[in-house]
């Protein structure tokens, strides 16, 4: 198996310092409850993705500081000697829960939550986010230019412009979970299962003395993966007919073309015809060049003759919005009697206060056509029966109350780890793939419209929000 | 050392496509020049800022395909196993200049070239450009944030926010070479010594019973160390003056307080006249939230009290402009006698067709004030001598014409590998800082500004302009 960076010192420093605190104060064993949660949906659209799990979970499993990271600590002068002895049989004793990868997830509701000794639930706070904001972000981009191509493949095809190469890799996986068809990367197909695939660049055409040779030489090589890149000189007057000439000349019908430059929409459109006209009209057209879901869907509009895409930095850097703004804020401690107390941020913009409690997640399912209705959020010792008619009310506007039956409830945050031990069956990324569509299908379409979308329902329990508003009114 | 995952897999498919044909073509010991540049400075800026070139020079070397990756490749059943073995035994032998880590660059200049083999050029297109992308891009944001500050130090605060783990890490090592003091990321400071710094989260105060108690017991502990972040309940009315109470009790005077929301321009200012009246006119004011060149210049420019800024995702994404869009373009081949073609790729937009040949870049600067004011490519074979008259002009233009004289050349694409041997020594990160900010400041002030800036001239030798409209006449 390939090793990667044992990122166990990928902490910002001052998880370092409140561990030394806490470990000095005797706090290090106070339990705390961390959630993740994120404020806004990327693009103003009307769900995230979420995306990273496994790699926190081996973040988690991995652990460990060996004897150069104590060392390299020691020599910064602030750690005491009985935190760094500590450090070094440091690992993860807690509990994890989190929305399994591939889950559509909404603003302010907890996607990952933490109970654990301070140390450990403070200490994992920049990895976990790091993981779950980068892979979240590039899923739910992936999952829009997905959706734009209208059951079109829509492959990845963005290392060269990723933000480093674990941004490529991590990248590609995220965009494979959220229904791209693959990816260019090789190295993401190794590691991580997203198929990889690829032909042929500009500078291939540029090697031949002209560009029959190139095509010839490709197809002769490839004849079961013949994608020829047509716009070298000029696609119409140059690239296509070759192609042509070559497909006959080789009896070559499993082909393609691509095109990477130029109006794809009128390109697409002169090109199918002279395919067709030629007796190839199996052979498919896909497209690059600097597209995303509303250049893809303008193009579709359009009548583009097009049979699948490949998006590259604006997808594989989410261009338009690329930060996804995860995270992890304290809501509960446990006293030394094991009562779990609430805890609350306040802040002057409201949008910014959290939810206090250790809580459970419910999606709620409508049983006469199975879509996904609201999100409830209780408290951790709440439970809904779903065979019971069920009051809910808007938080933000607490006279707007709706009784719903008929529905099935789904609890969202799944058991990752207990006790430290992993208890989570980590699924195939084929798997992932399949349960994120699925879950998609749940969404109404209202939800996936990439502008304007209906704002889903995240709602409150009676219980959590007198809580809330208990806390806020001592507190604020 | 840390052991990193080796990244000889992270290429392009269709690098191994193409490398299998030119392989099976008997084309894969024919000579190719291959030259990354750019198009555009990211953010409308005047400059950019080259890095990324030691993690290029680290691939470079460790470039080699293991057996589980050879089985890998066998297994997608389109490579011949000829080829297999060969790459059994691949490394790059060629040759490649670069322009050193924190050089300031400008479109349409070669900041690496390739000379090798064309399988091992066009292999490893994706991993270069990936790296020089990524952390040039991340340092010209970073550099424009620092100058932004007028002198006070930035902090590089975004790991959570990262596009992955490795965009964290380089893009701290990428922030540091522009300018930044340091970063908020522990295992960017070990792997590359960009100095570690951080000192609380609001959940640290969360976890005392009241501010006070969390501010007493972190001043005890790091009596050295002491910034307190006062924004957790409210600013004016307990944070600073719970602050200031705990440093007159405990006496410290090497001390800070962080601001992370609310106006900050308001509350620095109150801040700041707070603490000169309790007696701490050496208290240091620090901010973070949100922040970017825009928002700290105008918070300057309102008066803000603001010693030091905190900055994160803003920066380790670029979040107003993402993408590095380095391209790597073959620009010359060698024929069998060793005499080298130049190559042009021609585009209906003009901006995107290449120049051609094998080239130097020169750097000229006044000798007078030593700023630079313009670039020069020539062809390889070309020398400038400063002490001649030198007439330059504008390839957009070009009608306009200068003569130049008392100014000094430098060639910028310096040797880094020659044969496949390493010659260049890697500098520390300090002398690259140091020499990043040297750099920066021969330039004029023009071209620094954020918006509109001055157009700096990348100009052509008349060689190298003849032989590119030759081309064009030819291949247009």
């Amino acid at each position: 198996m390939k090793q990667r960076l044992n990122h166990t010192m990928l902490c910002d420093f001052y998880e370092l310092t409140m561990a030394n605190g806490y470990f000095q104060s005797d706090m290090a064993h106070q339990i705390c409850y961390f959630d993740v949660f994120f404020r806004s949906v990327p693009d103003g659209g009307g769900f995230a993705i979420a995306a990273g799990l496994e790699q926190v979970i081996d973040y988690i499993e991995n652990l460990s500081f060996d004897d150069e990271d104590i060392d390299f600590l020691r020599s910064k002068g602030c750690f005491d000697e009985n935190f760094l002895s500590y450090l070094r049989h440091f690992r993860f004793t807690g509990d994890i829960w989190a929305v399994p990868e591939g889950t559509p997830i909404f603003p302010r509701e907890p996607i990952l939550t933490v109970r654990a000794p301070a140390i450990e639930a403070q200490f994992i706070e920049t990895f976990v986010l790091l993981s779950l904001n980068h892979q979240s972000l590039i899923a739910t981009k992936a999952n829009r230019i997905v959706r734009s191509a209208k059951g079109r493949p829509v492959m990845e095809f963005g290392s060269r412009r990723a933000q480093g190469p674990d941004a490529a890799l991590l990248g590609a996986r995220a965009a494979y979970i959220a229904g791209c068809a693959g990816t260019a990367c090789t190295q993401a197909d190794q590691l991580f299962g997203s198929p990889a695939m690829g032909t042929m660049a500009h500078s291939w055409v540029q090697m031949f003395p002209d560009e029959l040779t190139a095509f010839r030489t490709y197809c002769k090589l490839y004849p079961h993966n013949a994608t020829l890149l047509v716009d070298t000189y000029n696609v119409l007057k140059s690239g296509v007919p070759h192609a042509i000439q070559v497909f006959k000349e080789l009896g070559i019908t499993d082909c393609a073309i691509r095109l990477d430059s130029g109006d794809l929409s009128y390109l697409s459109r002169k090109a199918r015809k002279m395919l067709d006209e030629a007796g190839l009209p199996n052979c498919k057209i896909t497209a690059s060049n600097s597209l995303d879901e509303y250049i893809i869907r303008d193009l579709l509009l359009q009548g583009a003759q097009l049979d699948s895409f490949g998006v590259g930095e604006r997808l594989v850097t989410s261009q338009s919005a690329p930060v996804f703004g995860g995270v992890y804020k304290l809501v509960a401690v446990e006293d030394e009697t094991g009562t779990i107390i609430p805890k609350i941020k306040i802040s002057e913009n409201p949008a910014k206060i959290t939810t206090p409690h250790f809580k459970k997640v419910y999606r709620l399912f409508d049983r006469a056509d199975g879509k996904a209705f609201a999100d409830l959020l209780t408290v951790y010792d709440e439970t809904v029966d779903d065979s019971q008619p069920l009051k809910l009310f808007d938080p933000d506007a607490i006279w707007k109350k709706s009784t719903f039956t008929g529905f099935r409830a789904e609890e969202l945050l799944k058991p990752i780890f207990l006790g430290g031990r992993l208890v989570y069956q980590k699924p195939a990324i084929e798997d992932i793939r399949a349960y994120c569509a699925r879950q998609i299908d749940l969404q109404w379409d209202e939800v996936k419209r990439f502008e304007n979308p209906h704002n889903y329902y995240v709602d409150l329990s009676q219980k959590l929000w007198d809580i809330k508003q208990e806390l806020l009114l001592r507190e604020g």
